[in-house]
């Protein structure tokens, strides 16, 4: 504890100097000045909770009418239906012609049309405005961006409309994940990005004593990032996806394109104009940040990506399509981050309460239908049973058992909202793929009534019973809601799988349960040699699907799901370089 | 100067509660506490250090009986020679079999073995350490570290005759360049390492709060290294270009293979093998480092890369096998930093002092024969002339004065060990091809003798004159004693010549003369955006090959020399990932 008080500690002096100076520079003219004391506040609560890892959270995660105002929810509501059948006119940024193909997983229709531009167009733009923006200090640059964050939050309600109505999310989490968490995710990238361009100091007098002389140079240090940065959006988290890497980019200097999914674009559409009108009132270039709108005739990404002012790549989406943006970023030389996807395992092998641990489980299976490259995937039970206070529970014992914990959530109308909507129809089919392969369904998936939405494409998880043998079957990522129960040998044999599984097929999450600390201590040595997080004896309201920002690293780097981590210090060190000068006299 | 004042508190914050958690834990066993509270002072200076980018030397570069001790110098030449013609046995670790194949620029005999081992045996026994070493805190590295270089700085008489008879670098720079100038480096690294290890927590309780409940759950943060380290050095500057990898990557938790270049193996060796007595002698696995000791048969580099235990790769050495390097890396998916080489350009458009220009210009071309990746190679020159108060300088009298210089000391027998010897025959043969490539010969290139020494392979300078148009001839590193007088139409011309120079084949050092501060602003913003440092009016005591640890940045990352900086942010990020383990209760 002492260590983390005196973290917080050194990060209020930085924090004071980064005031201060602005104070001290108040004769020169620094048209930013007033916005870097508005937000010195909550970039030094930011900057205190990276260090620290505790909680922080800038906005609030509840839609409450208390906290965003009564009349937020049916305005947002009101603008989001007034935009539907329209072209999105907000955008700063010129296309040279429109196009929309967004159909909402709810079966409303949407008819939104967005300006389209080229690759070159947009780079060129990019490339303009990088140049202004790369010559701000990192606060400015820093309190520039917690201003856009904070006028984009004003939108929340809508941004949490137009999230349900592409992803398919429940209304309640579209808001939290486009809204407060995703702006979270970004302001914990301008807080690590300060903290790495504050690291080091930007100019000094360098006095090298000689014997009787001495040699005085004086140095100057800039930071200049490594080229314009250009984010691939995925369809099912299109904000709290791109903001990582969009955010650590504009921190560290770059102009930044973001390129949505052709069928999930409006979210995000909504945080960029509102950023570009925010700039273009703070006097600065709009087109520091770009929408990148793909079309039939120009998917965008690749070309993009061999821009040769393009710098930096991040990528969130499928393994398959991310393995060839990795490529293509190599070939041309391009910082890439990825976040793929991966196959995520639980093990449980004692429990104090289970069925705690399976309201847990069921939760984590059926929250927006398994969407999320955090939702587990496979549950490794020991043949001999899972030790309990009354007695052991055999590996069918356990999966009859959440099974019928999915059975009676489904089966209220009010955990609707929680299951979502299936984005993709291709989800579907892999269902039934799922169920077809060999393994025995124990759950079989069904139609869910969407209340207020009939023609919803909404179903329960599929839960299935593999053998440890059919590795083929199971050590595949199933995305979405399909879960396989398996019967080890042992909780060794468990722990091994599991590792080998991340070792090959990578992992956002693993979960383990157990009562006992010298198996906690193994699998944690294991899992964590395997490259992948653990989480242990997760029950209540807290789930393995979540990750919180400030705290937790989303995703290790040290897997095949990606080599991005929102957000370590090699996420922002790694976009730009630092060149010095130096003069004599 | 607040900006700077304030980070020095703010390190001295976190290195009080470095110290101190050290102090509080003492009931707990800690075998490192004493060797923490010993080097806290010295980690806490080069923290300092390369935040603030003041002054700092942890070593006296001058070899001073005073300082090192009245018989240093006596007692590491007996060391040297008794060494010499014998195997070297004081590694700790074994060997399969024993190579050597030095041979001294000043023409002594060598004849030393070192043991060699397979790629693999390297490897494994390098894996088993790094279990080991990973699992200690940062503190404890770091404090393991610092002692290893403070008992190996005993050691620096004899490292400057073996970097001497290997390089062919003077002794007083074979000294202060694998001596104290590498060990600053070395220690840069640490304190760089330890600065980004301890930006985040480590563990914390996290306790969200929600209405009337609040969910908590323990958080640890596993700084685990992508994998052992190898480190490809280079036969100039043996220890200088492998110890800011090797101390990033052991500083970050893994063990490192330092692989040497065949014909300079010694320097390094008596590093090493100093560093695996302190490591055994502290009960830690010598294992942490190894020399790597490549034979004709068993050239090691590709084989250490491609192995599955690698996880970084530090390259310093030629373009050509450097591409090739990357490309190994790329494929096996290595991490690879690399300081390849480039073309460093110098244009001169105005002066307060010609004569103290070109005695730093003369003397930055003769320093160690050019053979280093930060020397001059070619000056441009307005051909309007250079303005200085004594009038117009034109190209043509520039060079002859430059040659003057270069003349007179080289017939000045002291500055013999300046210009020391050359270190591979090929670069007579690069004289030799330079000087008839159709270039004007200002000034040929000669024998130089070595007082002591007679069949030393030392050579003065070859100075040339080129036309702006015949890039193809001075485009290219002419690696070694090898200078370019260019005429160019106006300083724009020569700025923009060498942004060009530095985009398409990359530079270690860029140099502008102007007393005209918008030249300067204009130079500095053309080169900088072009990814080059740049060194205004250098004169006097400061050379442009020069570069000091804890305030410059070797290597910007930004051009085509290699993608290194020693040691930025990134230099050290980029080798671990950060793992968490969430446990509830």
């Amino acid at each position: 504890m002492k260590q983390v008080l005196s973290i917080f500690e050194a990060n209020n002096v930085i924090w004071q100097s980064v005031f201060l100076r602005h104070q001290k520079t108040q004769n020169h003219m620094n048209r930013f000045q007033e916005l870097c004391e508005t937000h010195a506040p909550t970039l030094a609560a930011a900057r205190n909770a990276i260090a620290t890892r505790e909680f922080y959270a800038r906005w609030a995660e509840a839609p409450s009418g208390k906290i965003y105002g009564e009349t937020a929810n049916a305005d947002g509501e009101v603008t989001f239906n007034n935009q539907r059948g329209n072209q999105f006119t907000r955008l700063v940024q010129q296309g040279d012609a429109w196009h929309g193909e967004e159909e909402s997983p709810y079966g409303i229709s949407m008819g939104i049309t967005y300006p389209v531009s080229s690759a070159a167009n947009l780079m060129s733009r990019a490339e303009t405005a990088q140049k202004q923006w790369s010559a701000l200090t990192a606060d400015d640059r820093a309190a520039v961006l917690i201003e856009c964050l904070e006028r984009a939050a004003k939108d929340f309600f809508e941004i949490g409309y137009a999230t349900q109505h592409t992803t398919g999310q429940g209304f309640v989490m579209a808001f939290q994940a486009s809204g407060p968490h995703s702006f979270d995710r970004a302001l914990e990238s301008v807080a690590t990005g300060h903290a790495a361009l504050t690291q080091f100091a930007t100019e000094q007098t360098w006095v090298k004593p000689m014997g009787k002389i001495s040699v005085t140079v004086q140095k100057r240090f800039h930071a200049v990032p490594k080229g314009v940065n250009v984010t691939i959006g995925c369809s099912t988290f299109p904000i709290w996806n791109s903001v990582p890497g969009m955010f650590a980019s504009l921190m560290t200097g770059a102009a930044t394109v973001a390129k949505v999914h052709p069928k999930v674009v409006y979210p995000l559409a909504i945080l960029v104009a509102s950023m570009q009108h925010t700039l273009q009132s703070l006097g600065l270039d709009p087109h520091i940040v770009q929408l990148g709108v793909p079309s039939p005739e120009h998917p965008l990404t690749m070309e993009l990506i061999a821009n040769p002012r393009t710098g930096t790549v991040d990528y969130t989406g499928s393994p398959s399509f991310g393995a060839e943006v990795e490529r293509v970023c190599m070939q041309h030389g391009k910082v890439c981050f990825t976040e793929k996807a991966g196959v995520n395992t639980v093990a449980v092998e004692s429990v104090e309460n289970l069925d705690a641990v399976l309201d847990n489980l069921a939760f984590s299976i059926l929250l927006y239908s398994g969407q999320m490259c955090t939702a587990p995937q496979n549950f490794f039970i020991p043949e001999s049973g899972i030790t309990t206070p009354d007695g052991t529970v055999s590996p069918d014992e356990f999966a009859s058992r959440l099974a019928a914990k999915i059975d009676a959530l489904a089966a209220n109308e009010k955990m609707a909202q929680t299951f979502g909507a299936i984005q993709n129809p291709s989800t579907l089919e892999r269902i039934t793929s799922a169920a077809g392969q060999g393994a025995t369904v124990i759950r079989p998936s069904a139609a869910l009534a969407q209340p207020g939405f009939e023609n919803a494409r909404s179903v329960t998880p599929l839960l299935l019973k593999a053998a440890a043998t059919q590795r083929d079957i199971y050590e595949r990522e199933w995305f979405g809601p399909i879960a396989f129960v398996i019967p080890v040998g042992d909780f060794t044999q468990a722990i091994t799988l599991m590792a080998e599984s991340v070792r090959s097929h990578g992992a956002l999450t693993t979960s383990v349960y157990s009562t006992n600390p010298d198996m906690q201590d193994y699998a944690e040595r294991e899992l964590i040699a395997a490259g992948a997080p653990v989480a242990f004896n997760f029950t209540g309201s807290i789930w393995i699907n979540q990750s919180a920002a400030f705290s937790d690293f989303h995703g290790t780097g040290a897997n095949p799901a990606g080599n991005a981590s929102f957000a370590d210090l090699n996420f922002v060190a790694a976009r730009y370089n630092v060149i010095g000068t130096r003069r004599i006299g």
